[in-house]
């Protein structure tokens, strides 16, 4: 089995290196307000994962150890506790659903990188290229399943529901994306419908199984699917500016891994709709018949700039950023809120 | 969305070639008995399947059309409705719950064949090899989802339970076999966790799930989930068999499959004890450094032949097929359970 690191200090910062270090003003993260308020949540959440992570069959928990040593910052779990604690509930409940959600995040991951067929994830080699496409596809199912162990151990056929329901939606959504890619003709549709799939049905399933455990009212359920659907459409878009944005180059992280692979992201396909002749056929090389110099990605970066792509998109993800702070804003003041308003601004606010 | 064919005959035959031709003394199935009695509910379980295989994403309903027109003989949703109807149970449930075992069963299969790189599957070029990797494992992630999804709409926690432990030790099966492939010291002690995890705990919850939709007691439910473990695992090592069967190779199916990949089955596990030096060199090479020839296949045949392996190995497959039996015998005597006495007996019986 996977052992416990020395101490949960030193698990923490394997897992959010950002909530590890105790906050101080220079080095606030803004996801550290919440992991903090919710830091005893967490860390049992942690340990759950672990625990659920394990079995007889050893190839599992070392691939295992390599994603949780790889990190993440755990905000899909951060959502449903922070869901729940916000409607006052204060029992153990969400432990078990906040790990069903990041395992169904994990397994996908795993799924997304053999078909992506990456080769870094977080900034170390990806677990396909370390354990072979075998190990990552069959690994992903192991945890898919787990998390139904998960939820099944939990007994609610309502969160069940909405957990398969995000579920069915995230793999349509990939294969969506998989028809899309390399395709010109995506518009920004395609695209919105791609990344309410991939990403934002499992932000609202995260957030609205909060109320529900906590036996708010419909409501209140309403209101954190809602908030939890614009939060995750404003992350994943400002997330696929700042696949191009000059700032996280300078920070040492990668850019450019959409352009690379052909993705049709919302900066390119705001780019392309301005785009002159010349302009087109460099999108079409590059993206769609992939033939790629070294020198294309400063070239995409300078078109994107030409048109205001980044701008633009960044006040497209502001617009669902705002309508998640007003589904937000319906539920009680209390810490939790505040915590996840910094969380909303982090979304489209952070550069990298 | 998937047309239907026109009618529910021709579907039939798709489904079931088995099934679709009129029975007759000289060409009957040992499939039919139950298929025939079970007719017009294996009817509206091809139905759920095909409108549940649907999708707006036009690549699911495409590859999903390759995988029924590929036809399969329903064996795991046929257990659900016999061992539902053999305790008198007559209404709708078992339809959603076999479409469930199937739909867990066909994922199962779309991944194997990209974890296996295999090429045909039922005489068909496979999944893969017409629509790609990617797409395979991602239509096999959806329709995971999608029997999840059928479980909620039917309710029941034990069931989800049994099914959702079910996947997982299938997942973690896989892990397994993937972790054994080509490794000459797997022991029958190993290959029999591996067909346990692989093959009969999904035929044992897919049996298992029977009493509990027609509220028996306890101890018919114990019962169906022995009927069913000892008959996946009769099942699994006739298979097994069979991939060296000479008289398989007679039919024209393919033959050595398994010895071209390197899987260490009960055959070649059982010449492997009984192995000299030449023959163990002979296994090393073609099965661990996989260096294969052309003249191999029959090698491996002889060898088999020549240490009784497959004799031996039908007499293992004989001792759970006795074992299902008994559990069977269990449940009240009428026309299904003679009928799933017939399916029994085709699990080691058959030739191909």
């Amino acid at each position: 089995m996977i052992k416990r690191t020395p101490s949960i200090n030193t698990l923490g910062m394997m897992m959010t290196p950002q909530a590890a270090a105790k906050p101080s003003t220079e080095t606030i993260h803004p996801l550290d307000r919440l992991s903090s308020l919710l830091g005893d949540d967490l860390a049992k959440v942690n340990d759950l994962i672990i625990a659920r992570m394990d079995s007889h069959v050893a190839l599992i928990p070392q691939l295992a150890a390599w994603l949780i040593a790889a990190g993440g910052k755990r905000i899909r779990p951060l959502l449903t506790l922070g869901c729940t604690r916000l409607y006052g509930y204060t029992g153990d409940r969400p432990f078990g659903l906040s790990a069903a959600v990041e395992f169904i995040h994990t397994a996908t991951l795993l799924h997304d990188d053999v078909v992506d067929e990456s080769i870094e994830r977080r900034g170390k080699p990806s677990a396909n290229m370390v354990f072979g496409n075998q190990a990552s596809v069959l690994v992903g199912d192991f945890l898919f399943c787990r998390s139904f162990q998960l939820m099944v151990d939990d007994g609610s056929i309502d969160v069940l529901r909405i957990l398969s329901d995000a579920s069915a939606t995230i793999a349509e959504g990939e294969v969506l994306q998989l028809s899309a890619a390399n395709d010109l003709s995506t518009g920004m549709e395609k695209y919105t419908a791609i990344i309410e799939a991939k990403t934002a049905a499992l932000f609202a399933a995260a957030c609205e199984v909060g109320p529900i455990i906590a036996g708010a009212d419909a409501t209140a359920q309403k209101a954190m699917r809602d908030f939890g659907y614009y939060l995750g459409m404003a992350f994943q878009i400002a997330d696929d500016v700042l696949d191009y944005s000059a700032n996280r180059e300078k920070l040492g992280k990668t850019v450019g891994d959409d352009f690379r692979e052909g993705k049709l992201t919302a900066p390119v396909l705001m780019a392309l709709e301005r785009a002159d002749e010349t302009e087109r056929e460099f999108w079409a090389r590059t993206m769609e018949r992939r033939e790629q110099t070294d020198a294309d990605l400063a070239t995409a970066q300078a078109l994107l700039v030409k048109h205001d792509a980044l701008n633009r998109g960044l006040a497209l993800a502001r617009e669902y950023e705002a309508k998640a702070r007003t589904a937000l804003h319906t539920a009680p003041k209390n810490a939790v809120r505040d915590a996840l308003d910094d969380v909303l601004s982090f979304a489209v606010g952070r550069d990298h």
